[in-house]
């Protein structure tokens, strides 16, 4: 089978490969509909997470089940699925505690793109196929479901370790495409002031569309002051980390008020640590929480946010600012967000 | 002064009474706008508190500081505030543990119209007035803003106690002006499919505009199941109750997911007992959490939620059917609730 | 092979049985150590879980690995392992949500000696033996850790769902084994006054031992009178039943503060439904949280729950107070505990 | 009236002063036992709170009241308190959101030997008397209840934002007075596995008598290699930090699981900021969740953390390694305590 793959830190091609085995529990799934993920970016021309030979990148998938493992119960080839990026191992300790993301391992959830070959295959295998698909209801829109498998889920983590409640003020840094959903999600929490913090002008549309009230534009001052500013010195409820950097950081707890939450879904690439400011953060005693986690996957989760989108509450098609058709044009949907112009928020590939 | 008072059980009237007294930390206040609740109903005509003889009535309001007691800092005569129903004492052990609403004793947080007079005065007190009041923002309607003291916080107390997640397929069980808040709540928290059991045509109505996807209307059949109809025998996964009797408890047990929370904020009058339903309770092993409280008021609270006013998120102007202008309408308004007119919702009294 | 089972409701007796089969996830284990439990008499005398037939009974066990299926990796013939009364599916939707117990519908992670063979046979099956036992440690007495399976976890649960906090006061109710590990998880979480409720001097000598503070006989008085007179009318914060029948609810929640909570783990085998009083709840509104549920088990549980024994913060051998020696003793153990002799507190059987 | 201040930066003596004024809520209190604390010296030697002239030091007491404001209820002159170092204003909005220690501001709920006069005085003045003063029970040892003002709360405060839970392995850095109670609280809580990190032989011996079940010297290797090692590469699931510096947090990173917390109870005096190790904190996405606050103080606190010493639960007299009698021997005490002798754990002065 074709796939399109990295073949080695900085650089990409289509590849041929063996149709992938799969165990009892496993499925197999071609797909319908896949989006490129900045995290790909990040893997191939970063090196973010090592060095990878010929492995079919993407994380993002709608398909359709070809086949399954002797111990699937509930899906059978033909059926439309979205496969989450995170596809934990379920009986290990970690989910067991309540963090699926870390099985076996920290962040050792994630395997797309990352220990085996991605969703950018002609196939791909699903492990524990019964825990970790989700039928994709009649009416939803596969392209519009494709942001269920990473980005609505990760942007609402981060809304989820803010521990958003009623009436919150809350600061979003980052307006990229999981930034938007954590504006999206924060407002669905019951936030009130929502600062939103970028600076390009489609995701700053978009991000008032999705429930900002107010935009904090870094290239119009330190954001820090404005926020300041804006809040008459008191500050924020919540901040939710969505981009930037390790300095965000330490913005983020300058504009915290005490008994507030940080919740990071930043994936932190560089640098060798995040710098707390210790007077701001209350010489270590000021109630300031720093959270940070990957996101939740599996089959419940999916099951949870498809149903928002099946009932309105959320449109991720406003996300999906550019459209392909064809299992080829994903070479030229990763290059898009390899350049990453202006107007982009996310591509998705129709099959 | 004047005010309109329970005179005794089932009877009310206007009265003359001495302005009331202030101490230190105690404000007093003058009615913009207020609204009669249901339980200033049941209060006189059911006597669901006991007897009490010429009590001012009212708990909801929007007023303006009359005086003010010598350790008052934030607030001055002639600012314009919203009143919570709750006026905790927030020194007391219970409100350090947690539970405000139950200062001095299990619901002793709950004050106007209880243990003292209520806000349909021409003057009322404020115990704690830095703590138990909010600035009324410019730009939000004092009659909206009435809804913030107990329709908003109760309804969405309910949503609070039974702990909605994003995608959470909820029911809310009662329609009225409170059944509304907790449909509205849920919406906001991030319920998917939203279950409103409920039967008079203009709750209905409002019920969808707040977010509710599925009516169950219970004069068209038993409402259990009705609902595991809809939800293919799964259940849903919370239930607010917001109406109903002590049976209702049982048929929340019934719809309920294992794993999932009740959370009631209907005021029970009558009746020795509420029922949970043995089996499907799992034998006292089904992890179905059930719980009740009384509203959280306060300053925090009504500042949280007047910012959900300020920023759109809510809209309460919906629940005020009925508007009456001039302090003596409030008698008229408080009969109006009494007869409750198949298209009521709440009135308003404008002074 | 050879096992001591529930023939039909109220009939007991040794029966001959196939070695049971095995998936890849599975292992068969034959037992070292084990302790018939309450649940085994309600099963087979009152009929709690309705009929079986030739039902292998059991669900308290030590053993030694005898088979292992292909996809096991952590376990080997040889291995010693405990083995938790539940037995969760770890994919499955409850267990993705937090409630692994009632993995497949509710209780359904209950599968010894209820919808399987227990493990009073010669042999037993773990399903999902990765993710459901765990390695006894060297220097922990087997008979010690069969309490583990089910009175240690179920009682500790007790405590969980009370939420027990540091300095609460606490009331037991009902003091058996399950009771007495309630007991002695309250101490251990940080309960100051810890009532316990019984009768049988056995059970209150080792209550004391475990740390109750208080005893509660309910032969010299009604505790409800006894509690709230100790606590001088204000009740106690935290209460959890590990006894009684329906309506110890309604004592419960009488002797509870507002903003306290219940932990339920007694199974409720009769009855239609438990009656929550109205006026003393709060009428609804008292923040008087009913929880209750079935214990979580799984590896994970048994190895925290083991690190206690190992480490010496718990010590179970003082439940272990009548002990027999060989298989063929299982019978006697069993019947032991239907009889139910004053000073029997539990029966464990060496193999 | 006389008291022991600090004169300036690096300078104390005894001093004269009127008597504190008092308003309605407050009370006066004349001590009956005090302990100096590290932060006395901190704030005198290191001017860790910035400059201070004439202010009474001390803020650990237990003493009698000797007047009550107009408005004060529940205590009367003569009665016999514990005052915790917190005395927060309980109804600003931080109280009302739970995190009363920040009344007024971050850290502002500290009040003695800060924002007023501490409690080295013949006399100092309680704020909110009726909501930060609880009765000294009969039986109770003054000197030891005068740990119940800082340590205690201090030290279990580190448990409670860790989240010590059943069978967990925690790790407490730093095991002065503070640490001692992280690690008594710890145990207290549930934890199994307690590593305790401290070199001084004292210390190392209380730290066994309140649990510690291994002892790691930094003095002997590094701790993290220490702990992976005795943790066979897991790491441990809490750890709470009660002593080090700055750095301290990257060593706590790095032994903790994903999904672990920090509970830091450090008063972190010096340097910019706090370094997180970004790969260890798993690229920001390890649910490795960071905490730190000040204690809880108020009634209930102390209410809650004497019925444990009146119930046996805590023996706080091991930490009291020096005993002082008479009010000019404060000066000693704290002299001590800045000396620091190796046998030094807590002075106590009995007045």
């Amino acid at each position: 089978m074709k796939g399109y793959a990295m073949l080695q830190i900085r650089k990409t091609g289509w590849i041929e490969k063996e149709c992938p085995a799969y165990g009892p529990l496993d499925a197999i799934v071609k797909p319908i509909a896949v989006s490129p993920c900045t995290s790909d970016i990040h893997t191939v021309w970063e090196g973010a997470i090592g060095e990878r030979h010929n492995m079919i990148l993407g994380h993002e998938a709608v398909g359709e089940v070809v086949e399954v493992g002797s111990l699937v119960k509930d899906f059978k080839p033909g059926d439309k699925v979205i496969i989450p990026a995170i596809t934990p191992d379920w009986g290990s300790l970690q989910a067991q505690g309540g963090y699926s993301m870390h099985s076996g391992g920290m962040l050792a959830g994630w395997k797309f793109s990352n220990f085996k070959d991605g969703v950018f295959g002609e196939y791909f295998h699903v492990n524990e196929a019964d825990a970790n698909m989700a039928i994709l209801p009649d009416g939803v829109d596969p392209a519009s479901a494709t942001m269920l498998s990473d980005m609505v889920p990760t942007g609402f983590h981060g809304v989820e370790l803010a521990d958003v409640q009623f009436g919150d003020s809350v600061c979003v840094i980052g307006i990229g495409p999981v930034g938007l959903m954590s504006v999206a999600g924060a407002a669905l929490r019951g936030a009130s002031r929502l600062y939103a913090v970028g600076s390009r002008p489609n995701c700053i549309n978009i991000a008032k569309e999705y429930g900002a009230t107010d935009i904090i534009n870094y290239r119009e001052g330190d954001i820090v002051e404005q926020i300041m500013e804006k809040t008459h010195g008191k500050g924020v409820d919540r901040v939710i980390i969505a981009g930037g950097d390790n300095d965000t950081f330490a913005q983020a707890i300058n504009i915290l008020k005490p008994g507030g939450v940080i919740g990071n879904v930043n994936y932190l690439g560089e640098g060798d640590s995040i710098k707390i400011p210790r007077v701001e953060w209350g010489c270590g005693m000021g109630h300031k929480t720093i959270r940070g986690g990957l996101m939740p996957g599996g089959r419940l989760r999916m099951e949870k946010l498809v149903s928002l989108l099946e009932t309105g509450r959320l449109d991720t098609s406003k996300l999906l600012t550019h459209k392909f058709n064809g299992f080829d044009k994903i070479e030229d949907a990763l290059m898009l967000m390899k350049e990453k112009p202006k107007d982009l928020i996310k591509p998705v590939v129709i099959i």
